[in-house]
């Protein structure tokens, strides 16, 4: 087919028209399909389904020193979930601390506590008068809430095919002391899928911060989530690169089990410099005497080490590489050369990351949505919601079965071409 | 036997003497007892383990208006959940917000929320010069470490057997808008046992805060936790006497299964007016996605409504009523009626607050550990760890043995009646 650039303005319209046919058949009679956030479909969690029968009445709920998992105590963690993250993430026991379930949460009480109390003995930002804080974007919809929560100016940094621009980067953060922080899903980013280079990851552990105070905000939350067996993608361990470089306390790093086993059920760990953890545990021994051990121990007696967790990972791409395959697919059918868009292809993750022609996003959003497809609103992958350009937008294929899919893939094409043409005739 | 005040200093000393004689016996040879925390005994842990039974992998895992437990989302609990907890505390399920395993968490982050943020649209408390709170003592040193940990002024509020001193309270909370909150524990109180008074609790609904962001930190921690069937103590519902009072937002209520179910793998909850819960998920919707919808379901399966519940605490008073009685018995027969203590005889909770002469608690907690038996630290009841007296020990009686207990207590009094006398002979 014609790209939409290259048509004459009657080829365009007449196309135009037959799209607005097909169309009104689907938004007369609108569907019901939601692809706005990367949840887990029912058959994925069914595969955690084993976990419910790993501990019962019968079970003695001791963690491998002889705790009573079942009691209060133990404010980082049981030594054998410590292992079991430490494992996953290529870190040692002493670097993790073992939290409940929701990584988002432990984003959200770090930056409230270096807003409280500060980092490491530095000044609490809240005494500060500005803090600014980078954000890769498109990016998560649900960090930017933190920071804006807290009123911290947000930077955009273009996440480019090799991870954050990393010139950029390094111009803002070796010489503005209030920047403080930057947002970083290094693997599987969301919602691009693309991971960041080896070089990118080199860069980010060799800065040399302005501010004593400045962390990564390393959300590891796709480490394990391939899709392939035979396409991973693999980083560096941030941890290590950062004190080979001589930041060793540069970098708070996040991941849960969350699309692991039971999302809102799982276990969640910080990974971080010694140094870095004993500072954290001065609040955190304030704030709670400890987070669900009896948890901790399903999940341990569950997966028992990295391969068993790579096991159960297999199982899950089994179900969501069909998905992203028909993503890809109804993408190049329907859109291929066309000239109006472009997605990414990725080898892990949760997401897709679609441009469409620049101020057409919002309008291919309300068209999907007025057919009965629900997307992430457009503009959620940036801060305060605002896609400068107009044109991104998040596919989450992982929640719909594999029919509804490809349903929803020909109602977003058919928005994306309609949109696009209507823009073009305009 | 004669009181200590009423021997000649002769008699005294020879009192003293023997006591050494006998303290020696245990002090050579250390025991290893520990009645420091509140924690519930192997004995009580066991009587929840059907609930790892409840839920297996056959089991829906589907709330009651449907919804998945195993997905991402609800985040404020399942209805089911909310339902059960707005039952045991006598309010209405748009009263309450089900969290993870802490209330000592929701605590920390209300404080911690206010301090960040402000109340309902109040200036954030880390832009004012200065944050005042009431502390009743003897209390909870944890609730004192969080407010100690934001660097607010303490003040100390005497718990008298009605509650907390409330012409002191109205003094300071009516005139003083620096004064922000008042940690309250106002059944089986910790450490007394005691309950306040229904005056007490009418009077505090009825405050006129020179703050508009004033809030009483209601830690019912001990709602349910009677240790008679014959003997209860009760309190008019605090949100609906605020209410009731004109003060419609000037509680947070806190409480958890920490003592019902299991300490760490608990549920807990906040209940406060309509207006407040908006006003923390504007917070919390940034926080988290949601806490462990499965245990909640676990629970609610276990225990099924507020019957559900008093059934299961009959269990736990059985087991430690006898602990408790253990105390008092030890208590009266050696300490009786010698003028060197007194001590508490509460209905419910897990503590027995222990006054001795004044000067003394430090003293005893040190010759009590000399011998074996570790004691909540003395001071501990108190803001900065301080006592004013050197007079008040906690005594946790719920996790050693009977046999224990006895063996504990004996030592305990034999360490007050050494230390009473040393001080009356210098």
């Amino acid at each position: 087919m014609k790209k939409y650039t290259e048509m004459t303005q009657e080829e365009l319209r007449s196309e135009y028209e037959a799209l607005q046919k097909e169309y009104l058949k689907y938004s007369s009679e609108p569907l019901s399909l939601n692809m706005a956030r990367g949840k887990p479909s029912p058959a994925q969690l069914d595969l955690s389904m084993p976990m419910m029968d790993v501990l019962d009445s019968k079970t003695v709920l001791n963690a491998e020193d002889g705790t009573d998992c079942r009691n209060y105590g133990v404010l980082d963690g049981i030594p054998e979930a410590k292992a079991l993250f430490a494992d996953m993430l290529g870190v040692t026991s002493e670097n993790i601390i073992v939290y409940g379930n929701s990584s988002l949460n432990i984003m959200y009480d770090s930056v409230s506590r270096s807003y409280t109390h500060g980092v490491m003995g530095s000044t609490p930002w809240c005494k500060l008068p500005k803090i600014k804080w980078l954000c890769v974007v498109p990016g998560y919809d649900r960090h930017f809430k933190i920071t804006e929560h807290f009123g911290f100016e947000m930077i955009n940094i273009p996440m480019l095919p090799t991870g954050p621009d990393m010139d950029m980067v390094e111009a803002l953060v070796n010489n503005d002391a209030s920047v403080k922080g930057i947002w970083c899903v290094p693997k599987y980013s969301n919602p691009s899928g693309n991971s960041y280079s080896e070089e990118t990851v080199k860069r980010l552990a060799a800065l040399k911060p302005a501010a004593e105070d400045f962390r990564i905000y390393w959300d590891n939350a796709y480490a394990v989530h391939h899709l392939y067996e035979d396409k991973q993608d693999s980083l560096p361990e941030i941890l290590s690169e950062c004190a080979a470089a001589g930041n060793p306390d540069m970098v708070y790093e996040f991941a849960s089990t969350s699309k692991i086993s039971l999302p809102g059920s799982g276990v969640a760990v910080m990974a971080s410099s010694v140094g870095n953890i004993a500072d954290i545990k001065k609040s955190m021994t304030v704030q709670t005497i400890g987070h669900d051990k009896v948890n901790q121990l399903r999940h341990v007696r569950f997966f028992k080490n990295a391969d068993g967790i790579a096991a159960h990972m297999k199982k899950h791409a089994d179900i969501l590489r069909p998905k992203f395959e028909i993503v890809d697919t109804v993408l190049r059918e329907e859109i291929g050369e066309l000239g109006i868009g472009t997605w990414t292809k990725p080898n892990g993750g949760y997401f897709v990351s679609f441009d469409s022609m620049p101020g057409c996003a919002k309008d291919i959003f309300n068209a999907a949505k007025k057919a009965g497809v629900t997307l992430t609103n457009a503009g959620a992958a940036f801060p305060y919601g605002i896609d400068p350009e107009d044109k991104n937008i998040r596919i989450a294929p992982s929640y719909p079965s594999d029919e509804e899919m490809k349903t929803a893939m020909h109602v977003f094409t058919l928005g994306v071409k309609l949109v696009s043409a209507e823009h073009m005739l305009h």
